[in-house]
């Protein structure tokens, strides 16, 4: 038996903890996930606007949001998916008298954590939204009971400690990422701070090339709530920086996702779905970002970027070519589809899939109902 | 000599400690005051909407804040009043970027508390409203250098302690009561929060009767900011119960302050100013709480009430009787003169200045300008 000598000792050593490291990657900045072995797809669910924690002191805003859970559970269970983006709204915090809307939030995010898939998360408007008293509270029929303090089970009066001013992003993505085993959502860089939801993910093959991803999924919160309702100038170059990082020639295909559409989506709404739109309602205009400082011009300039998905309309649930004219640049805008009982509107819920294939690479999208039906499929690229 | 017996000296004692308490008795509800050492009136400044604390990443934001400093100075060197009344807007709580607003709150009270004056404050929809960042920090020009903590000098970039979530109501009035020897101002009872600007001072004569104030002072929130513009249910129940309490026979006149006129203003409110108002400035619409749960009718029940003393409406400086026809009704509706060089309009800066007389009573009021001019005198009762 021959002795292996000391240094080719180190490198099976140090080879090894790289793969490991290759498995759980992760900065401050970005995950990588890998393709399940032996499956040639990789699925991810959108699940937009659930808007837990309404009224709260009533029946229905409790049972909204059990409702809301059972079509997690239904679109979870029915697809199998290996990610779920929450896409922002995933809490009404304005309506939320707590001093630790985590509760809530937690609850959204409770389906898929008990099936040990990865998430990921952007904010919305209303995950942050400071709360806002209605105005009967001051009538004669007065405060309802609320809670109050985290460790407090109920309290009928006001304490200093309920201070009603809701949580903030940074103190929500804090508690979501206590769950780092599963949970793919970062605070982002500080220089990007008062948007936090700011990072990618990277969906690499099982476990055989390191430094090849699949696909690059980028994170951006389009504000709101806590400040206007758009992308900032040092997201759009952090974004840049970024791209220009992990995908220096473009080679790899990457999709994008934040909350509130930009004005793009204006431009291309159809009057009604039809070819090469793809979707199912299309009750409502666009309500579109604030202003805008230069993303979608730089997603435009970078043929890798295959689509943007967006919710905030709950009466929308479409593609849209960007450039359907231009053959030399295939983005597409989507919306998600509304999966929250919470929120306005009546329409049938259900979540958007994404379905990124592998060897050969394609992108394939369609709406899964709750009431287990499919439809709008859509291929953005084969 | 004769020795005073045991008893006796326990009776001296005890109405020492008694006449003590009545120089400077305070609850939590409430403070009394006296009339100066030999004189028979007692004085009161309003300042109402002074606004500190706008574009303090700016020239000219700071400037204005002098400016309303040395309006302040002015007027309380020219009237040496007895209690200055801060009638709410004392900070642009949506304007200032700090962790700590109680710092521009100090700036606003520092004239009043630097000559020894007692006052009063309450809180008007500015005052804890969420801090609205600028749209254009957001483009490629960024966030301004801007002041985090109490015990930071200064930081160009975001840390976590710098939550850009305003100052609440609760923690404005801890520190502003943290000044016990001159600040009468109270957070109220607990019941009536999110108001808190709920409490009395009474007005005694010299030293001489601790039984039978000359005027009752009543400061009532009006909200706004961080939540609906309304006096609630629970206020005016406190009110109906602290004045039976106080003033059980209507026989001491009273007096009432807060920040956001009523609806009974808009009812008044004349075309032009002639008899019975009076005033200078008549440059815009009432803008009324939004919600009425039945303060004005209670007010208007008291015949001891004599007027009402609001802010808000920066453009109107009148006082009209709230039902000229009624001779045995004679509540006056005011609105004070706006101070501030913050906050919009451009009409020239002053202060209402109200006028108790002691034996026999009467309650006058008049505007008191920056250049030392006097107008709109009125003798509400005599």
């Amino acid at each position: 038996m021959t002795q292996t000598p000391f240094i080719g000792k180190l490198a099976i050593f140090l080879s090894f903890f790289a793969c490991v490291g290759c498995l759980s990657s992760a900065t401050a900045r970005g995950t990588v996930l890998r393709f399940r072995s032996g499956s040639p797809t990789f699925k991810i669910v959108l699940f937009a606007d659930l808007h837990f924690g309404e009224d709260a002191w009533t029946d229905w805003g409790p049972l909204q949001d059990a409702n809301s859970s059972r079509v997690m559970s239904t679109v979870l269970d029915l697809e199998n998916p290996d990610l779920v983006v929450y896409l922002g709204d995933v809490i009404t915090a304005n309506n939320i008298p707590t001093a630790n809307a985590s509760l809530y939030w937690d609850q959204a995010i409770s389906p898929t954590k008990a099936r040990g898939i990865p998430w990921a998360s952007v904010f919305g408007n209303h995950d942050d939204a400071p709360f806002s008293w209605p105005i009967d509270w001051f009538s004669a029929t007065g405060i309802p009971p609320h809670r109050c303090r985290d460790d407090a089970t109920s309290c009928s009066g006001l304490e200093e400690e309920c201070e009603f001013r809701g949580t903030q992003r940074l103190d929500l993505m804090k508690n979501e990422v206590k769950n780092r085993k599963l949970s793919q959502s970062r605070n982002g860089p500080k220089h990007l701070w008062p948007s936090v939801s700011n990072y990618y993910v990277q969906i690499s093959p099982f476990f055989d090339d390191c430094q090849s991803p699949v696909m690059n999924l980028y994170f951006l919160d389009s504000g709101g709530g806590s400040y206007p309702e758009v992308i900032s100038s040092a997201q759009v170059e952090w974004f840049r920086h970024t791209a220009q990082q992990i995908n220096p020639n473009s080679s790899i295909p990457e999709i994008v996702f934040w909350h509130i559409p930009s004005g793009a989506y204006e431009q291309v709404a159809p009057s009604c779905i039809q070819k090469p739109c793809v979707g199912s309602i299309n009750m409502e205009k666009v309500a579109a970002q604030q202003a805008e400082f230069g993303i979608m011009s730089l997603l435009q300039q970078r043929p890798s970027v295959k689509a943007v998905f967006v919710g905030h309309n709950h009466g929308l649930d479409w593609c849209c070519p960007h450039s359907p004219h231009n053959a030399t640049n295939k983005l597409w805008l989507c919306f998600a589809r509304h999966s929250g009982y919470g929120g306005y509107g009546n329409w049938a819920r259900g979540a958007r899939i994404i379905q990124i294939t592998h060897q050969p690479f394609s992108l394939k999208s369609w709406i899964r109902m709750e009431d287990a039906q499919l439809h709008s499929p859509i291929t953005f690229t084969s």
